[in-house]
């Protein structure tokens, strides 16, 4: 039995916030390029970025503040231009882009974050940006559909928004908890082009905070991948704002645990939207690996299956080219023997096994087929060798993702 | 200047060595499916094996007999089946092609290697491999068309068969080194479904032979990605008969060097053959990485850029979107600073600084696709940080590979 409630609504769902956007001309014409979510109270605030060694600008912009401590009072998103490889320029961009809200709403900059997608090594027209805020910052709504409107402005390549809510009991107080994020290239997160912004009005510790989100992260997040590509630009940020009234959550009680269901809930939701949602996929490739050797044993196994070109290109096929997702699992860095792994295909239109501890088996074509025809397919992996489990999440490999990017930027 | 010479050829080059195909069935109609090299006299061999734990039966029997030192007569591939995840009915195909050849032409079986390329997952036809074998062995031929007919017999998605032959002097003697290999999907050999066959008359210690295989292969077939899925049958092996008839090389003196550096351009071509010819590939892909902190370091950036599938479809869309190139460089685990870094597109048609020590460069972008449309498009990077160098070499990403991909199997 769950301890949490799914409700309607995003980023906008937690008492005390509120979003805008704009159409701000950053690369885009006639659609919202500018999100912006904002507390009406300090916020203490966790986050997550990409481990990429390139990090744009704004990742190094918001590393200083969460790192800091500093309470954090919003967040300004453009959809157009990633800032990544752009020099001090960048930077420069992001701090107009903080003074900017600054001057508009009396937030100090220092706990403004920014966060940008879209194309790499151009820099940001800055005087579009700080028009942008300026707009956002006269019509802050806290309206579900204010929320929505924002998840919307900050899709990219993405073909659907991503939002979704949540409550639970915290000390007898009701909790929300409400997240938008993007894909959908450029998606390997290791901590990726994602950008996911979570919101609560959850009273929790900063460091209880941060470990919560870095713990779900590894099982979410990081368990995505359309391209292998890990982005300059990934960024989660969960900003608190208290206003539920609960007990502060200040160590790693029952209530922590409550809080982690629902964050873990919330997280794995947006992270299977992006995988679905990749960019030219048809379906959602879902692996779950159980009884590897660890944890980290099912993680590795389980991402290379969802990883590998060949595995994707035969799920778009609908073809059950089980070879493929074995010889991903070889060279994963796991160790393992084939002859202990048993490998079925799984989807609502039912289950099949393909591989039983090292024999290829004779299957039914057909049936096959009719498995993977269906939106979301499973790779099930026994490895009969420990008690490690885990799920990862792709998609297909299609021409449209080659359409997408043989052509970005024109 | 070389110290070698190209000649026209292949497997049959060298002295001593015949080569023969035939159309056996296994898989594929109306065309040559296997193929048999030979060597009148005894080698030495050496060779090397995909890194996969999931390793093809025919790569557990080549490595027992390249390890165990025993000399070798010849080598049987089929392009039909790979043999990979077949337990144990797998291997006993392999024991059974390479009995065969015991009977047909009365080498010892334990001398004869086997090779396989195709389907993971499904058993060999033993019957057919054993009348392919049988008759292969009646008709082997020592002329250059014998060898270019077994380099086309091992085909499988490729679209050009790859073969070439060099000489050199050692003591005194003309010595002579052909080969030929294949690919052209599932590349990412870390020694992949890659496989190579090097012949020569080389007089030359098996030791001394394994170490130059092994050394060449990092800046050769280790540089080079299709889809970064490794093979579960990566082979590569070289056969030395002796026959040049030169003072036999046992340590590493000039003659070593001599040969070395045409091992280097016998392997470097093949290489880049294979990925200029990647499944669905319209042009070959380099990067050239120069002034890295290390040579590790210089090979692990250059293959992530040919390696991420954002670069290859940038380089089939001629969209200079250097972002990518910087982003796959800063995922790839090599640490180093992008304020350091200059990116140049290069290639027959010029070259093009787009990026400057951490500032992106306002370039013509129409002298950017005039570059990038040619048959062979070079990123070169300066990293200002050492003098580590490497080159990768890949191919764009393509409709195509996601047509030969998705489908495969029919």
């Amino acid at each position: 039995m769950e301890n949490f409630k799914k409700i309607d609504g995003g980023v906008c769902a937690a008492q005390g916030f509120k979003a805008a956007c704009c159409e701000a001309g950053i690369k885009y014409k006639n659609r919202t390029d500018m999100a912006m979510v904002y507390s009406e109270v300090p916020c203490v605030c966790a986050g997550t970025f990409t481990s990429n060694v390139v990090k744009a600008a704004c990742v190094q912009w918001d590393r200083e503040i969460v790192s800091s401590g500093k309470p954090v009072r919003a967040v300004i998103v453009n959809s157009g231009i990633a800032n990544a490889c752009t020099g001090k320029e960048g930077f420069d961009a992001c701090e107009a882009t903080a003074k900017a809200a600054e001057k508009a709403i009396g937030v100090s900059y220092d706990g403004v974050l920014v966060a940008s997608t879209g194309v790499i090594g151009m820099q940001l027209p800055v005087e579009k940006l700080v028009n942008g805020v300026t707009e956002m910052s006269g019509k802050l709504d806290r309206s579900q559909e204010a929320g929505t409107a924002a998840s919307k402005a900050i899709m990219t390549t993405d073909t659907v928004n991503k939002e979704i809510a949540v409550t639970f009991e915290i000390s007898g107080k009701t909790v929300t908890l409400g997240g938008m994020s993007k894909g959908s290239g450029m998606i390997h997160p290791n901590m990726c082009t994602m950008l996911g912004f979570l919101t609560t009005d959850l009273s929790i510790e900063k460091s209880i905070l941060q470990e919560a989100l870095s713990d779900v992260v590894k099982d979410t997040f990081n368990m995505i991948t359309v391209d292998g590509d890990t982005s300059t630009n990934d960024t989660l940020v969960i900003m608190s704002n208290g206003l539920a009234g609960n007990i502060a959550i200040t160590e790693k009680n029952d209530d922590y645990l409550i809080f982690r269901e629902a964050l873990l809930y919330v997280c794995t939701y947006l992270a299977r939207e992006m995988a679905a949602d990749g960019e030219g996929a048809t379906k959602l490739f879902e692996a779950k690996v159980v009884n590897a050797k660890s944890k980290d044993d099912a993680r590795t196994l389980a991402k290379a299956i969802v990883g590998s070109n060949l595995s994707k290109a035969a799920i778009f096929g609908c073809d059950a080219n089980f070879g493929r997702f074995l010889c991903a699992m070889g060279y994963s860095g796991a160790e393992f023997k084939q002859e202990d792994v048993e490998l079925f295909f799984e989807s609502k239109a039912g289950r099949l096994q393909v591989f039983d501890r090292g024999t290829p088996l004779a299957f039914d074509e057909e049936k096959a087929v009719e498995i993977m025809k269906c939106d979301e397919v499973t790779v099930f992996v026994d490895m009969h060798e420990g008690s490690g489990e885990a799920a990862a999440w792709g998609c297909d490999l299609t021409y449209d993702y080659v359409k997408i990017n043989a052509d970005y930027r024109s």
